[in-house]
């Protein structure tokens, strides 16, 4: 068993993380402004205890915490004896920033991605099985001190996730398309969408539209964050579409079937 | 009860509308060209009989054939003195081709399109509770008889669904976007996934990518027969995109912000 787990930010992710292995922890404690959040930990026995700052004690450090508030505590605990840790879902311009204000990673810092439940939002939203069988990505870069990238795999699993390593840069790109640039083509769809339109729409409206729901903070700053991979992605987004546009211009329908068939199979791998 | 029901396609849908209302017939005729269909609604008693060409007494005729087809069959259909009736997702260039080949449309076709279950296939797929609390839209036109429309809307009525009138030109600028238009967002989305991208993908990809598994043939034609309407809700979305793409580039933040509130505040209306 390790020893105390503090938990900086007590939202979905973070309340998800402790039910899920806290019993891998002797002690939780919980860091976060919201009185709110705090006393919902407590109360459903989520957290042991609240402080107002990271206990020199602590053996594992989570910053579940919004993404812009993370390299910000990686500073902060650059010299903390335990390991540091992050849910944030843009890797490159956290590393980046850390570095630009310290000259390099911390050793103690492990930056993680796990990839879960970004729609719904707050502790009550968090169950012990939110990260099973789900991937979570550790992108250590050469700095990071590797028994520890060791210890917050060790820490993942026992969530139930399935933990990959991979480069910053490279997870960044893959995720402006799988997860990023999904969420900005649905919320500027929605935007040509009258509220008459509402009454005529389907399950595939519904399945399609649903993530252009999600919270605008949060996606302003994964936006921002990864700002370079996103354009790139719209890039061929808009390539794409334009080859689509091309072909209804010039009524070319057998163009359009092979640009069609051509998804269809390249969703049908995903199974 | 009303008389003979002659279903010509016998998909998902052909299957289904016999399920759902064949009490309210005296009996349903099938005609198809596809062997396995046509044994399949006979061994489950979704028909009664076979036919190779509508037979004179058929009341009701529904076309649930390829929207390629729908026009012919209506022309063909013309001095049928039943009631015609169809299931196209496209509206105008199903009138404008009748209109083209007979001068006007017949008093005795009711254009309809049942807004349900385009991502399924086949008269296995069909069930009695498709249309339940569904919409379907009738498009008459000036030609078409008032008392024909009254009789297709408690047909569609005996389904469950919810019948609503619409000008054939509105419903096809509704359906462009907010069905058409997502296929061809989805198809083009999908065309920038490489295959190593699969491995990492949430729930928000599934469900954002789900109607980028639809049938090519189906979609091209859709797309084909909307082609103005379509390119229309093209400019719009594409007008949207470039005010992400504006936001991104510069930096500003508060724009995005801004623009992904507007979004889901629309997305919220849908509840």
């Amino acid at each position: 068993m390790a020893g105390e787990l503090t938990i900086v930010g007590m939202g979905l992710i973070g309340a998800s993380f402790a039910l899920a292995a806290r019993q891998h922890f002797s002690r939780v404690s919980v860091l976060d402004p919201d009185d709110g959040h705090v006393a919902y930990a407590l109360a459903g026995s989520i957290a042991d205890t609240r402080v107002t700052e990271v206990p020199a004690t602590a053996e594992a450090v989570l910053l579940a915490c919004p993404s812009d508030h993370i390299a910000g505590w990686v500073v902060a605990l650059a010299d903390h004896p335990g390991t540091v840790f992050d849910t944030g879902s843009v890797k490159g311009a956290i590393i980046d920033e850390v570095e630009a204000s310290l000259g390099a990673v911390p050793r103690n810092f492990v930056p993680s991605h796990p990839i879960a439940g970004l729609e719904r939002s707050g502790p009550e939203a968090g169950s012990a099985d939110l990260f099973l069988d789900r991937t979570v990505i550790l992108t250590p870069v050469t700095a990071t001190d590797p028994a520890r990238t060791e210890r917050v795999r060790s820490w993942w699993e026992a969530t139930g996730a399935v933990v990959e390593r991979m480069e910053p840069g490279l997870h960044d790109a893959i995720y402006a398309r799988t997860s990023h640039l999904p969420h900005l083509i649905a919320f500027a769809y929605l935007l040509g969408i009258a509220d008459a339109d509402l009454a005529h729409t389907g399950g595939g409206f519904r399945d399609f539209s649903r993530i252009g729901g999600s919270d605008p903070d949060m996606w302003t700053a994964v936006f921002g964050r990864n700002r370079a991979a996103l354009l790139d992605a719209l890039d061929t987004f808009e390539m794409h579409l334009d080859e689509f546009r091309r072909a209804l211009e010039s009524d070319d329908l057998d163009r359009c079937r092979v640009l069609i068939a051509d998804a269809r199979t390249r969703r049908e791998r995903l199974g």
